[in-house]
C-alpha cells in the first residue's frame, strides 16, 4: 500500500541513535564490565546477568546511564557474591561518568536532513530516557535550533505518543516519526495512526528487539540512511 | 506593595514538598548513611561531605534519587579509604531502592485546594528531578486529574520558567508558581514578572537556601499552608 505523505505537518525524531551514536558507549561499557567480572563468570554469562538485572530494575530506575550504572554495581556484588573490591566498584562508577561525559557524535547527514525540513514542517524531539543525560546531549549537539519542541518521555508506548499528540494540537495522520527502534519509534506510532520511518542503527539493544510477528503486515517505510527521508518529502 | 492576582490565569504547582512529603525521606537516608559510614566519620562530617559530593557532582548526575545513591557510593568508597564492605554497599543500594519506593504522602489540605483551583485556573505541576520518579509519584498521587499539564525541568532558573511560558503560550503576569524553595520556585519566577506563593516546608535542603539578600525587596506572598490560597484566589 502506498503511504500518503501529504497531510504531515510534524515530524517527531528519536535522539539515541537516529540523532546520534549511543548503543555503542553502552555495548562498550558492558564489554568493560564484562571484563571486571572476569574473576567471576564468562563474558557472555555477565551480560545475560546484567540484561535481566537491567529489566528487573527498569520499572524502578527507568533509563539512562544513571540506572545502567546501579544495575552494574548490584550486579557485581552478586556475581561476586559481595567480594569485589572497592576498586572494581570505583571502576564501575566510573564507567557512567565516562558515558555521561561522551562527546556528541552525530549520525551522518542528519544535520543536512533536519535544516532542510525544518523549512517545510515543525520537527521536534521524541525520546526516552534521562531527562538531564537528554537535554545535555541536545545542547552539546547544537541540533536545537532545529527543533520546535522537545519531549522527553518516560517511555514510548501508544499512551505516551496519544499524549504527546494532543498535546501538540495535532491529529495522528499529521505526524511522522523517525526512529531507529522498531518497538519504541515505529510500531505504537504505526498503531494510533500515525507515520513512521524506520532507519536501523547498527546494533540494538536486547529490549528493544521485535519479532517478525509484530511488525508483520504494519505500514512503515525502512530508510538506509536519514538522507533518504529528502528523497521522499521532498 | 498589593499583589494584583486578577490577571492570572495559569497556576504552577511545585511537587516535592509542595504536594508531598520528599526532603524528609533525603534526610532520612542522610541518616542511615551516615550510619554505614559511622566506622569512618562522624555523623557531621559525613553529611558535609556527602553534600560536597552532591554539589560537585550535580552537573553530571542532576537532581533525584538515582543521582543521590552514586554520590553515597562514591562517598562511602573515599570516606573508608576504598575499604568499605560489600554489605555496606547494598545498603546504599537499598536505601535508594526504598526512597523509589515509599508511597506518596501527600501533605494537608492539598487535594481539596487543587479541587477548588482547578474550577477556574488551568493547573499545571513543574518539578525538577528525575523524570520517572516524578511521573511514578503523580501516578501514585491520583492528582493527575487535576493538571492540565506536567512539566518535569532539568533545572529551575528563570530561562527554564522562561521557556515553559512561552511554550504555555502566556504572558508572565498570568502565571502563579507556588512552591516551597525560595530559590527554586519563587525567586526566578518574581524576577521574570510572574507571581509566586511561597509556602515553607519544615525542612530545606541546604542547596536550596538563599539569603535575606537574595530575598530583600522581592514581591511574593508566603503563606503559612497550602489552604491560604483559597483565602487569597477565591
Amino acid at each position: 500500500m502506498e503511504i500518503d505523505y501529504d497531510s504531515i505537518k510534524v515530524i517527531g525524531f528519536d535522539a539515541d541513535d537516529t540523532l546520534w551514536v549511543n548503543e555503542t558507549y553502552f555495548r562498550n561499557a558492558e564489554i568493560e564490565f564484562a571484563k571486571l567480572m572476569a574473576p567471576y563468570e564468562t563474558a557472555n554469562k555477565v551480560d545475560q546477568e546484567l540484561f535481566k538485572m537491567e529489566m528487573t530494575n527498569l520499572p524502578l530506575y527507568g533509563y539512562g546511564v544513571k540506572g545502567f550504572v546501579l544495575s552494574m554495581l548490584e550486579m557485581a556484588l552478586k556475581l561476586s557474591n559481595g567480594t569485589v573490591s572497592n576498586v572494581a566498584i570505583e571502576s564501575i562508577l566510573n564507567i557512567g561518568k565516562g558515558m555521561i561525559n561522551k562527546p556528541v557524535e552525530l549520525l551522518d547527514g542528519i544535520e543536512e536532513v533536519l535544516e532542510k525540513l525544518s523549512d517545510k514542517y515543525r520537527l521536534i524531539v521524541a525520546t526516552k530516557g534521562d531527562l538531564l543525560d537528554q537535554e545535555r546531549k541536545l545542547e552539546k549537539s547544537e541540533l536545537l535550533k532545529y527543533f520546535h519542541h522537545i519531549e522527553v518521555l518516560s517511555d514510548k508506548k501508544e499512551a505516551n505518543y496519544s499524549r504527546l499528540l494532543e498535546h501538540l494540537d495535532i491529529h495522528p495522520s499529521e505526524f511522522l516519526m523517525v526512529g531507529n527502534s522498531l518497538k519504541s519509534d515505529i510500531l505504537p506510532l504505526v498503531n494510533i495512526g500515525a507515520h513512521a520511518m524506520h532507519i536501523p542503527f547498527h546494533t540494538t539493544w536486547t529490549h528493544e528487539q521485535v519479532t517478525n510477528e509484530d511488525t508483520n503486515g504494519k505500514n512503515y517505510k525502512t530508510l538506509n540512511s536519514v538522507s533518504d527521508i529528502l528523497k521522499i518529502l521532498n
